[in-house]
């Protein structure tokens, strides 16, 4: 029986995790199905960054960088956020945007997996990674003399490990489809074949519970503009394992990845660990902005958190699949995303036979913002934290209108540029 | 004649430029001569951020990044500081950290110099320049087998060129002693010997006129957040001249390079020109508080702009150095700023026989912001946009007291860290 919406309004009065929604400023009338692009701002946010910027940097100037410990916010951050992806602190770093971090970590990656065995000369993933990713993976390959080899699309990137493998590198939530890594298996797939593991959790980090420890990753990186709720362009983060020992250093050697910066000495000395995989100075601003974003997320700690944000994750997208399952049959509407909940990240993934771009934005029109992407994804992000049962029954109330009126073939909207 | 206090305070009243400093937050009984260090916020700043989060990001969600154009920020900013540099709109890009942003332009202009001449193997820089450009250099130039070169202290980086030479990369201002490099004297003489030149105008940017058009540079990089008063960590800045053609591709080929992100391509198509110079997602918070500090330079425009902002600067560092002048014959305190203000940066920095460092924190406990560089260097910045006559013959004054009464001897401050 597919449920009512009052019995979605039950199930949010009885959902623990409800009042996490009030951490956020979300605006009147919409239904925001885009929080695995751009989170939403914390209430928190906009005060902190007022302060940073009055009563800290207006107030303090220079002084700030110490006085209000502006200079760790790289490693305080990453201390902060350890405990979300199963690490400890001291191993993780924010800085920079998720495309720099990658190119850090593949290059040490490859690097390492070349110095231990020269044959070891490719790169593997899959053509559905982020493209972004692939960028960077190919520049990283062809600056040594090695390749980028991708799995065709629907492949398995596993099927392509063997003995010249350097490094595997996966997205472990797919942005199209939503479908899910196991992390724990593919890593160890990689490793019986003597590959190292890259993890990019760009979809995964704030919504899904992840343990690089346990998995025995190697190296990761992730986004903190999404689930994490940091603000557009908010930085990215980076993991080492610190159990290996790499030979290679990263190739951005800045100041502040320095182990004595202000010493101003000619000869570069790494700081020992993740410290040394900082470049330059970093943005503050943007900074103390994530880090509200990464208290958001905490806040679900003392109500279960990541395991019961995955929980009400899985029942959410489980639910949105079951209300517009029909609309395969009546309007050729097939969802692209796992149907089993623990193969799929926080979304569910559509196409349409005519114009998912078009039903996107007719969606947009009337409040349900999800995004398109190319070539024929609707895609619509249930973060947990702030999305309600009755959320997603009137979404899937929309997009049953949208269809069976016809109204996306009117939709004016022209602009397809969203940042993913 | 050495000036008195009531000549400096006459000085202020007929500076055409004084009124500048009412765009600033400054707090009341400092005198900052810090600025090159981290600038002072805007006035304006807070009130653009609180609205970028509140109005834009709160309310718009996704939408803000076509809405408010956030996707184009890093070549707006471009556009918007082209003129202080002397470049031409759509050549430049405001991205990323200065130390990101060297090693993306250094690995283009050494590749692409050995792509002409293999046995162009050098990098040419001096021990002087900023260690954070040093470790770059290095890490670019041993990625490929070259070697980075520098000229010892107090040499001439320009004898080191020869026909080995690929690069040459020089920071305008030097960081501890202010000197000025001269620009189009020393990129001729690169030229000259067949090599390319990289500018960091860390120093520069914001506080002297720079024609990197006129003076046929081929690459530069620079900083936000001194004279250019971006906030701490702001983003760095990034130019190459259009009017060469590098057969290299920038390393770090992030989405947001792309010729068309938003096709989700696998295969990599650099957008052109500077756009493809951009690695991931700009920091968008931190990108307005830049925009913010620009502008508040393009101020000066209307009354004279970087060529007056240049003649009060020299003005208020005659100023300093003939008031502390008679400090070395009394204590021992020696300017090592160069003394012609035409080879001079927009800073005056001194030496003690003891203790700089001392000297510089009882400075800041009598409101004198300042900093130490080590090992030996008290360093004072007179940003040109909202430092006084006055301040500086207060400045001066303080320091004449700090001596005579040896108030350094018992200085407590004991954090030594800040950022230049």
């Amino acid at each position: 029986m597919t449920p009512t919406r009052a019995e979605c309004e039950r199930r949010d009065r009885d959902d623990p995790l409800a009042s996490l929604r009030d951490q956020f400023v979300l605006p009147p009338g919409i239904i925001y199905l885009d929080g695995n692009s751009l989170g939403p701002p914390p209430r928190s946010t906009a005060p902190a960054i007022q302060q940073v910027i009055t009563e800290q940097w207006g107030t303090d100037l220079i002084g700030g960088w110490n006085r209000h410990d502006w200079l760790t916010l790289p490693i305080r951050l990453g201390d902060l956020l350890a405990p979300l992806i199963g690490v400890g602190p001291g191993e993780i770093l924010v800085a920079d945007s998720t495309s720099v971090n990658l190119y850090k970590v593949l290059t040490v990656a490859l690097q390492s997996a070349r110095a231990r065995d020269p044959q070891r000369t490719v790169v593997v993933s899959e053509s559905e990674n982020f493209p972004s990713d692939l960028y960077i993976a190919e520049s990283v390959a062809s600056a040594c003399g090695c390749t980028l080899q991708l799995s065709a699309t629907g492949g398995d990137p596993l099927a392509a490990l063997d003995e010249h493998t350097a490094v595997l590198l996966l997205t472990q939530v797919d942005y199209r489809t939503g479908r899910l890594h196991d992390m724990a298996a593919a890593t160890a797939a990689a490793h019986a074949r003597g590959a190292l593991v890259v993890w990019d959790l760009a979809h995964t980090a704030g919504a899904l519970p992840i343990d690089l420890t346990r998995d025995d990753a190697d190296f990761a990186v992730g986004c903190g503009y999404k689930f994490l709720n940091g603000g557009p362009g908010a930085p990215g983060f980076l993991w080492v394992n610190p159990r290996r020992a790499h030979p290679a250093m990263q190739p951005v050697r800045g100041w502040f990845g320095h182990a004595a910066p202000f010493e101003f000495a000619v000869e570069y000395r790494p700081a020992s660990g993740i410290a040394g995989y900082q470049s330059g100075t970093p943005p503050v601003l943007s900074m103390v902005a994530l880090e509200h974003g990464i208290r958001s997320v905490l806040a679900a700690d003392a109500l279960g958190g990541l395991a019961a944000l995955r929980g009400k994750s899985i029942a959410l997208t489980d639910l949105f699949i079951e209300l517009v399952s029909p609309l395969e049959a009546t309007h050729g509407v097939r969802v692209v995303s796992p149907l089993d909940g623990r193969q799929r990240g926080s979304q569910v993934s559509l196409t349409h036979p005519e114009d998912a771009y078009a039903v996107v934005q007719a969606l947009i029109d009337r409040g349900v913002i999800g995004d398109f992407r190319a070539p024929d994804i609707a895609r619509f992000g249930f973060a947990p934290l702030y999305t309600s049962y009755v959320d997603v029954y009137d979404a899937a109330a929309h997009l049953t209108e949208v269809l069976r009126t016809e109204a996306w073939r009117a939709s004016q909207y022209a602009v397809r540029a969203a940042v993913t």
